[in-house]
C-alpha cells in the first residue's frame, strides 16, 4: 500500500498552540515535510479559534467530522463551515484525495508524545511501533474506531493523533514542540522508506493503551465540580491504578479512591479542555498488539 | 498597628480556578480563614470570567484600579462596573473600609508561591518573611508602589498577593490548592499574632526579588510571535541568568542569548496569559532588605 499524498493538520483546537507554530516553521523549512515518494500539505485547521486563543469558536472541530454532519447543511456554525472545506480539501470522506493525515494536539495531562490511533489498521500501528522503538517514552492510545468518526483525521482511510503534554493552553513550550518535530520527522521517514519497498523494523509486538472509558469529576447538588484529581494521581498518566488508590480529593480534603476491580491505566489525567464536560480522566487497558 | 478587617479575593482572573475554588472551600469550612482579633470577608471577584473560562471578558480586572479610572464614570465595561463594585465593598481607595486585601492568582511559570509585594511596607515585608520562614521555598517578588496602583488590592492600604504554579489556565492542581490554602493559613496567624501584641519572629533580613522590567518575544515583520522561551530559561524562574544564556529558541532553531550586563532572576517565564501582550519574561534583582 503506497501513501501518495499526507496531510499534517495543525491548530484544530485554537488553544493547543505547538501545532499552529510547527506548521509556521514548516512554511519556512518546508523541506523538513517534504519526501520524494509523496506530496506533503500543510492545514491550519482553525485560525479563527487560535487568534481568539479558545479551543473553539462554536463547536469542538474534533467532533464535526461525522459523515451524517458533514452531509447537513443546517449545520453552518464556524467549526462546522470549516469542516466541510477541509473535508472538500482533504477528502470527501469515503474517496479521499488525501491517504493520510497527521492531527497536532496539546494536552494538559503528563501525557508525553502519545500516539493516537483510531482504529486497529496495522499501517498505523506500525507507524506508530516504528517512533516508539526511536522515541521509547512515547504511548500509544487507540480509540475505538466508531468513537472517532467525529475527529478530524477520519477524513483520510489512515491517520495519526499527536498529543503532547504536558503543555498548559495558550503557550509554545520549546521541548514540547521539538519533540513533535522529531516524532513527525520519524513518521515521514516510515512512511517514505515503506513507500519505497524498504519499510523500516518495528519488532514483533507494541504496546497499546486501549481506551476503556472516562471518569467525572465529583459534582455537588448543582452540578459543580466538588473535588479536584488527587495529589498522588496527578501526573501519573499511562502508570497502574488500582483499587483502593486515591483518585480524588474533595474541596474539603476528603479523599475518594478507585473502586474498579479491574486495574487501569489513566490518560488526559486533568485535562482542562475537558472540565466543561466534567471528565476528570480516561480509562484505558494496557495490551500488547501484534505487529 | 491593629487589622480589623481582612478581605480574601479569589478569580480576580476568570481562567485561575485555585482562587475560585479555595473560596467555596472556605465557604463550607470558614473556620479556616476566621480569628478572633479580625473579621475576614471573602469576595470572588469576577464571576463571568470565569463562567466563560477567561481571564478577563472586556479588560484586566487586575488594572482596573488606578484612582482615575474608578473615577470615571464613561468606564462601564464588565471589569470596570467589578472595580468600581469592589472599590465600594473593601474601599473606597483612600478611605478603606478594610484594612488588608490578599488576592489569588495562579501562574504557568514555575514560580512556586510567590508571594507579590506592593510596594516597600514593612508590615508586609515581615508578614511575607514569616510564611517563607515556615514554607522555605516561598519566593517573595516586590512590585514597585506606582506599577501597582491598577491592581486590585491597591484599595486597602496593606496587601499580599499570592501567585503559585505552575498550574495551566482552567484546571486545578491538589497539590498548588493545598500550598495555597496553607499560606493563607500562616497569613492569618500572623495578622492575628501581630493584632495580640505577640509578633512571631521573622528573621532580621528577608530576600526579595525586586522587579526590574519585562522580555518581549521576538516578533517577525508582521509582528507575530516567531520564537519560544528557549528549554535552558524554561522553568527557572528566580534563578540567575547571566549574559551570554539561551533565552530564545526562533522557531527555526536558532538561539539567541541574554546580552544584558547584569544578571539577573526571571519570573513569570512562559506565563500564557502574557502572550497577547508579547511579553516573555520579567526581570528581577535579587536583593536582601532588613525586617
Amino acid at each position: 500500500m503506497k501513501i501518495k499524498k499526507v496531510a499534517i493538520v495543525g491548530g484544530t483546537h485554537g488553544n493547543e498552540f505547538t501545532g499552529t507554530f510547527l506548521l509556521r516553521r514548516w512554511t519556512n523549512n518546508p523541506s523538513e515535510i517534504t519526501r520524494e515518494s509523496f506530496t506533503t500539505k500543510t492545514l491550519w485547521a482553525n485560525p479563527k479559534a487560535f487568534y481568539e486563543n479558545k479551543r473553539y469558536i462554536d463547536a469542538d472541530l474534533n467532533r464535526c467530522f461525522l459523515r451524517a454532519d458533514l452531509d447537513n447543511e443546517a449545520i453552518h456554525t464556524y467549526e462546522g463551515n470549516r469542516a466541510k472545506l477541509i473535508n472538500a480539501l482533504l477528502g470527501p470522506k469515503g474517496n479521499p484525495a488525501f491517504d493520510f493525515t497527521f492531527d497536532i494536539h496539546t494536552t494538559t495531562g503528563n501525557m508525553g508524545i502519545t500516539l493516537i490511533l483510531i482504529g486497529e489498521d496495522q499501517y498505523q500501528l506500525r507507524l506508530a511501533a516504528f517512533i516508539k522503538a526511536h522515541m521509547p517514552d512515547v504511548n500509544l492510545l487507540c480509540i475505538p474506531r466508531e468513537l472517532g468518526q467525529g475527529n478530524l483525521s477520519s477524513v483520510t482511510p489512515r491517520m495519526l493523533g499527536l498529543e503532547i503534554g504536558p503543555v498548559p493552553q495558550g503557550l509554545l513550550r520549546h521541548d514540547i514542540f521539538e519533540q513533535a518535530n522529531e516524532a513527525m520527522r520519524l513518521s515521514l521517514d516510515y512512511i517514505h522508506q515503506v513507500n519505497k519497498g524498504d519499510e523500516p523494523e518495528s519488532g514483533s509486538n507494541v504496546e497499546v493503551f486501549m481506551l476503556r472509558g472516562t471518569v467525572g469529576f465529583p459534582v455537588d447538588d448543582d452540578g459543580n465540580i466538588c473535588a479536584m484529581v488527587h495529589r498522588e494521581l496527578q501526573d501519573r498518566d499511562f502508570k497502574e491504578l488500582k483499587k483502593g488508590d486515591a483518585m480524588f480529593s474533595t474541596l474539603n480534603g476528603e479523599t475518594i479512591t478507585f473502586n474498579e476491580e479491574k486495574t487501569a491505566y489513566p490518560a488526559f489525567i486533568n485535562e482542562a479542555a475537558y472540565y466543561d464536560l466534567k471528565i476528570a480522566f480516561s480509562l484505558t487497558d494496557k495490551i500488547s498488539m501484534p505487529l
